[in-house]
């Protein structure tokens, strides 16, 4: 947990209106007694050793659900967070196999769990039609099992956390890129189950393009895939896997493609002026192939807020050198070069400058560009804070086609605004193809003292209204609990119905990740 | 067809010993009377009308299988054909939808055409359980629907042929950037339904990398899939379908990226020393993704071939000069460049340059390139010419991992060997990732007159044992009938599993192509 600076606080006092002075205290959360059935218990004792089964209130809270602002909410006494009946610690991919045939053999649910960064409840301990629920706590699938640096693969246990995957490549002089918001605690099967896209996913690609093969225990067995770089063997199963959030089965190992660890780095900031040019230079250079690895940009309002809750006299020098170069709504780019020679380096920044020249963007050398780089992991950091202070604080995402990518900023703003006044709706550009480009919000508001949770509920409520009949209900977040009532109008009764047949054959008994992708309505 | 140059025939006849010299008479093939049902053909009608449903011999006969070698056999006698019951041109995807409740209710089976290009057994009009097996020809579905020029997006309906496509989207300055061997005649509905890939790969991407949405016409209703260019809504239901060979539904709309059409273009050929070598250059230019848009190396068997076949004085010089330069093994690389100036191609040039320099590769200029330009889509041209000359010519395709390429490659070259003594096999690598790349081949041999089909098949068996436990059954050229026996080895039980579960979901007749991808067995 990072604190928060005092002109940060004073800047959102100023724009939300007078906020919390003093902490609330947390007040002692409620925590059932464990149903486990002492049959199941034997069994799963049996599998891992009485060691690795947790039952103490502690073990079992600290695991209750995710990241998103409702799971921290619920942990502080608004609302009560889902306990599992049980942690289970395994130790291979073996042991889940085991785990799973017991489980489905007790009728007992299974959450299975990295590092809990869900942020759309998609390791919550929900029971579902079962007694009991336990949760998989994968960490101690911890290893790199193999590299073969001719092939530039690596296989992982999901259970690695992604800097000990980085610190286990770097060893073979290898990198993995894929630097999500979630990077310090998130886990190499939980960025394979939601589909998860780095910051740097313009160069490395998202994490779904770098999953070469995979192991998927399920209740019926195993399944192996990935004996090639690419197929036409039949459909895609590796795609079918990945992004079934625990409900088909829990990923217990993945075949990545790696890459050498970057030798030359360079990260700028350039401004643009207005949304409209900053989104035009981002499809110009995602159209031209000519991409940093991170090429984001911010909206006007994100870029406003970024430079005052930087603070200090650079920021507002900073901000008087953008209005001396008429720039009427600022738009901040970054553009976070990772390559392997000095060569490679300038060939690539040429090529991006040549797309970039007519958009006149300002230039400003490396120093923003860096101070993005030390802050990236900053977000999740400072939610507490944020919290501590009376702050609704919150992000939601989406993807669509360039020519929708306007109305459908537009369109989530006023839904929001329109759910919680006053609130603060910050916007960026992170991810970007040749087609289309994701939309990554920031809420901050004003926290109800009645109702905090209702309160957010009604505004994502609001803003996934908005995103269905224009784009993804999630680019890169999972569908969890929150998103499954969306999910049948983005891929319809068809598509609903393939996906339950999926999980009805290699989860007959529905013991996987209960009410998470495929609501209980759906599966039928 | 096109016929072979004498110098051609002679190499051939050297190599393979004596070759028939006159052409055998095709005997009339036999083709049983049509055994639609009264009922079916009144109901077909109701949909397409009287004269988009045809019985005739020849249309029929026109339409019994595809392009494989055992294929164009049956056509001439050896062997016996398998013949639809009827020919069916719907106008539309609602057409398709009607046909497929039709045929369901009928219990009809329904085998999807669209170019005829399968040489795997995909398109073949096999009956399965059915007591009839119509032919949905989809060449009437042949519209561009929309061009999103912002979003660089089309859709085009499935049975747009290849050139068709490209003349289209041409006149929006647009192409799709899809050569594969076959695009005189196949569509766009094929290649998604069958994962092609396409010679210029390495630029433009695997056909499966530019469908960005599609339209799948089933039994029980459509599905339709594409709201975003990336999404982690779940698992990808567009992959599921993306080789799924009309055993899933119809394809009835495919929406595609596409890009401008290149302005500046360079095919250049280059010799490299042994095969070693010439698969380190293109491992190295995959792993520093600095590919031509075309990239493709020929092993040492193909390089000798392919100058042997061309012929002519220039040949013999080029081999003086490739010995003068001391390349014992020479390999031909072709870098196929196509570019929207000639800054990028001159920048894309320079850092190829770079990585390719260490390899000492022998330069040829662009008269090479362009030769192979322009005799890019000789090969299934001149297959009626080889046949006649009572040649044996197939080709066969994997891919695996760069460290298993070469262990690969000399499995394959062994096995045929040994099944089809005195035989020519040609390699080469058109498709190539960052961890690892395909293997082509193409075998030439001296046709048994006791049994030219059985003779084939003995190899295809060998070469497939060959290739299970090192790479993958297809590349680019699907399962269809001829690989269904190995998909299990490939993707398990589990994976055999949820395939028959997605298509008993869609198809519980079970009346879509029967026999392709799931075995009979597999699908129980």
């Amino acid at each position: 947990m990072a604190p928060l600076p005092a002109h940060a606080l004073r800047w959102l006092d100023g724009r939300l209106g007078s906020l919390e002075t003093r902490h609330e205290a947390t007040p002692e959360v409620p925590v059932a007694d464990s149903r486990l059935p002492t049959r199941a218990r034997a069994e799963i004792e049996a599998v891992v050793g009485a060691h690795n089964l947790l039952l103490d209130r502690s073990s079992r809270l600290d695991r209750s659900g995710g990241m998103s602002y409702v799971d921290l909410m619920r942990r502080r006494g608004h609302g009560k967070p889902d306990v599992p009946d049980a942690v289970v610690l395994p130790a291979g991919p073996e042991e889940v196999l085991d785990l799973l045939r017991v489980c489905a053999e007790q009728d007992v649910g299974v959450v299975p769990f990295g590092g809990g960064t869900s942020v759309v409840g998609g390791v919550t301990a929900l029971r579902g039609d079962k007694s009991a629920v336990v949760l998989l706590d994968l960490t101690r699938l911890d290893k790199l099992v193999s590299v073969d640096p001719v092939s530039r693969t690596a296989v992982l246990q999901a259970g690695v956390r992604a800097p000990d995957a980085e610190r286990l490549l770097a060893g073979h002089g290898l990198t993995l890129g894929h630097f999500p918001q979630s990077f310090e605690r998130a886990t190499i099967g939980g960025f394979a189950a939601t589909r998860s896209a780095g910051q740097a996913s313009s160069g490395y690609g998202r994490f779904d393009e770098m999953v070469r093969g995979l192991r998927l225990a399920t209740p019926v067995g195993e399944l192996r895939l990935g004996v090639a770089p690419a197929s036409a063997a039949g459909p895609d199963l590796t795609g079918l896997v990945v992004g079934s959030e625990g409900a088909f089965g829990v990923i217990t190992e993945v075949t990545l493609r790696v890459r050498p660890l970057s030798t030359h780095r360079r990260y700028e900031g350039l401004f643009l002026d207005g949304w409209e040019r900053a989104t035009d230079v981002i499809r110009d250079l995602a159209q031209h192939r000519v991409f940093a690895d991170v090429t984001r940009v911010s909206d006007p309002q994100e870029t406003e807020a970024s430079l005052a809750l930087t603070g200090g006299t650079k920021a507002k020098l900073l901000g008087a050198y953008l209005r001396a170069r008429r720039l009427a709504e600022p738009c901040l780019l970054i553009l976070g070069w990772e390559a392997g020679s000095r060569a490679e380096l300038a060939a690539r920044r040429l090529m991006a400058g040549r797309v970039l020249r007519p958009h006149h963007p300002v230039r400003l050398g490396t120093a923003l560009g860096e101070a993005w780089r030390h802050g990236r992991y900053n977000g999740p950091r400072q939610r507490d804070a944020l919290l501590d202070a009376g702050v609704c604080v919150e992000t939601l995402e989406t993807a669509t086609q360039w020519s929708k990518l306007a109305t459908l900023r537009s369109a989530v703003r006023a839904a929001v605004d329109e759910a919680l006044p006053g609130s603060i709706v910050l916007c960026h550009v992170s991810h970007a193809y040749e087609t289309g480009a994701s939309l990554y919000f920031t809420v901050l508001a004003r926290r109800s003292r009645e109702d905090p949770v209702g309160q957010w509920q009604a505004a994502k409520a609001a803003a996934c209204a908005a995103i269905v009949p224009l784009g993804t209900i999630s680019h890169h977040h999972a569908v969890g609990t929150d998103h499954a009532p969306y999910l049948r109008g983005e891929i319809g009764d068809v598509g609903i119905a393939l996906l339950s047949a999926v999980k009805r054959t290699v989860d007959p008994s529905g013991v996987l990740n209960p009410g998470k992708l495929l609501s209980a309505a759906d599966r039928r």
